[in-house]
């Protein structure tokens, strides 16, 4: 008989069906067995009685039988009749709430072994290395799938809105003949005979399309090699980015800031089951505050007594501060703080006409942690080979690039958002290593690395 | 004045309008000199005549010094009067062919250096090295940016068509610790202390997802270290996978042939214009022909008189021919093939029940080559066991992967589209460089590798 998936179950009742799923739970009541059936489509109870025959083992069988038959994880094929629950059983947390199946039958199509912690729970309660280290089965649990949910909700917004802004996707590449930005924190790769590296970020490549389609976004990888563990940095990013000609620092800001808008707007309107599994507070943005880096270490001196006025950046103890003076004052998760020292700041940055020590860059704050960062680009051929100099760089090594300013380039800038730390910011997680499906870090590639952090430099 | 974007100025007629972008080639007629100008939305004609002032640099010019002062690809920014053209100059080849601009004002925003060959051709008539060599350059021109529109085309369809199929989208990580499918062909990173490989596929962790989402894709990169040079192969390249649970060998290709059938109807509807610059032919595509490698290498023998029957793949030339018998016999640009031995495919792919020789394995070529491979998966944890031990491989390389399958795994399987071999055979392009917007292989890093490749092994 046809599959039917679970969620269309709500449009068969009184009619027999097959479904086809995961186990999810079962409860024992005495004579009769309750299962939580799981698809694509969602989540549905299934009621196992004495009459219920379980396919391929044995023709009848009791439900005393089948508890002993069917565990968490396993792979079924079940055949039953949906019917309406009694109004005293409705589940109006689940949009299959109303329904149940009354199995005639079981299969198990693959039989799973005994899980090594309860799936069953509204919650893994697991530390994150055990999440991690069974990563692979952890991402089953419906609250730890639903952030990947949130995942694809962002990635489909970015794209729809860059569409929007007449932006052209492009791909670009992740091996390069030397690094993006200099600095150490680039892995090497063994390329034929010659040493490569993994990209830093899709910067140059965008650069260099802004001439030949105007506007242009990537959603792609990026790769640091920071001998350091925190919980807001992995290995492999990924970074959602755009790049556009024929702007200026202000509309730059205007644009992202839009984008950053919608996509919470599209969250929240398309996840709102995942967000509240999460106690995800609705997000707020009202008129974004800007200020410059020396405004925002002012308010930090003014505010939370921490005087970093000479510090080159944030610290996260800032950007935390500061989103909180942001929602208080300004009633606002975002907030943008805006040029940073040009020394500070890659050689593609475009220092500031008015005061050239600090440069047209941004970062955009959100709940605590930047999820972005950009800026107006140096636009002139040869400003740019000055720069690449005085960052102590060979502008032979950036050929290519160069190639794209020296026919032609209008005033371009861009930003970069990240994927993960957006996520996690949204759903409140406290280690950007729950936002990826499989993070990359120094201590793990899936499993474990033999890593002794405290020796690394 | 506020931009009007040059395809908006068709609205214009008789108003005064500011546009900005690239000078894509200039044409001088004695007193008058005509500019094609092109922005992210098109090009249109600018007339400019001894009235035209030159900004920023004199207030009144004549054309003659015009001619001295602006050349290709300089970013300028026009003021000037939307005209009607005359009927008889009207061209029909374009969107803004109906009218023109008469430049009152010209600035000259960036100056590019004198091009190192003429873009102003309907073709970049460069050998294949020259056009890598320049390739920020190379881009500018409509025709070779046209491919990059379709490249746009086919991903934006593609994740379309999957979303219909209740696919979640995923990222999956390029950093792995081990081999995907085991073979030498893989780039080494040097991950912090430990060695780390590129992925060659998503292979794995798609299949991983499957017990997550029932139903996945993703569009990512796959790095294969071939050292060989080949119309047809890259280093880095850009792949569209699937990945579905509870599916069938049967479905699976009736899947993947309406999903190939959806993003050519969706190119063909939406990239018309690019498709005629290429003179690319219509691609049919009635019911998709399906042999196994037996038979197509039968039908070799018959039609082409090869005997190839002992081959464990098909050969180049049995590609292009197979394809060209199914235009001819079956009307179709597609054609399926199965049931390559399993001893020549990697550990995951489900031996014929049948016939354990072969396997429950796809390729579907269109218009002489490979465009998508695939197959139904081993999905029992035992049988995946054996099957990495009798390919030689550690199952402890594989702990986390072995892991999906140990916890209730449906019977699966899926596909992987290439998207530079699709675009190359949808535009009839002889390398498949020229679809990748910077292609890397062992003679390329965007600039020439110092290669001897008749040194390699």
């Amino acid at each position: 008989m046809e599959r039917t998936l679970i969620l269309d179950c709500n449009d068969k009742v009184g009619e027999i069906v097959t479904i086809y799923g995961w186990i999810q739970t079962r409860r024992d009541h005495g004579k009769i067995l309750f299962l939580d059936v799981l698809d694509r489509t969602g989540l549905i109870q299934v009621v196992v009685s004495q009459d219920t025959h379980l396919r391929g083992v044995s023709k009848v069988t009791s439900s005393a039988h089948l508890g002993g038959e069917i565990s968490p994880q396993d792979v079924v094929c079940i055949i039953g009749k949906v019917n309406k629950r009694p109004t005293n059983l409705v589940n109006k947390n689940i949009p299959t709430g109303e329904i149940e199946i009354s199995a005639e039958s079981i299969e198990i199509l693959s039989k799973a072994s005994e899980l090594p912690f309860d799936m069953g729970g509204p919650t893994l309660n697991l530390e994150l290395p055990t999440l991690l280290d069974w990563r692979t089965l952890s991402l089953r649990h419906p609250k730890i799938k639903a952030i990947f949910k949130v995942q694809e909700a962002l990635l489909s917004s970015f794209r729809q809105v860059c569409q929007k802004l007449g932006c052209t996707e492009v791909v670009v590449p992740t091996i390069a003949a030397s690094s993006t930005e200099g600095g150490a924190e680039v892995f090497r790769i063994e390329y034929f005979e010659h040493k490569a590296f993994l990209t830093q970020s899709p910067q140059l490549y965008k650069q260099m399309l802004v001439p030949v389609f105007e506007r242009v976004f990537t959603i792609t990888k990026a790769y640091r090699a920071e001998p350091s563990v925190t919980t807001r940095h992995l290995a492999e990013v990924t970074q959602m980015d755009c790049e556009f000609g024929f702007t200026s620092f202000d509309e730059l800001m205007d644009i992202y800031e839009s984008i950053a808008i919608s996509m919470v707007e599209h969250v929240q309107n398309s996840s709102k089951l995942y967000l509240k599994e999460y106690g995800a507070e609705e997000i707020v943005y009202n008129k974004i505050p800007r200020l410059t880096l020396r405004e925002a270490q002012e308010v930090i001196l003014k505010e939370y007594g921490r005087d970093n006025k000479k510090e080159k950046d944030l610290t996260p103890q800032d950007e935390q501060d500061l989103c909180k003076w942001a929602k208080k004052k300004h009633n606002s998760d975002f907030i943008t703080v805006t040029h940073f020292p040009t020394a500070a700041k890659p050689f593609y940055t475009m220092p500031d006409p008015k005061n050239s020590e600090y440069s047209l860059s941004y970062d955009l704050l959100f709940k605590g942690i930047e999820i972005l960062s950009g800026s107006q680009r140096i636009n002139d051929y040869q400003q740019l080979v000055e720069s690449i100099k005085s960052h102590g760089m060979d502008p032979k090594d950036f050929e290519m690039y160069l190639m794209a300013f020296k026919y032609g380039m209008p005033p371009e800038g861009g930003f970069s958002f990240g994927l993960e730390r957006m996520i996690m910011q949204i759903l409140g997680l406290a280690n950007i290593r729950e936002a990826a499906l499989f993070p990359r870090d120094m201590e793990r590639v899936d499993i474990r690395l033999n890593v002794n952090i405290k020796n690394k430099k």
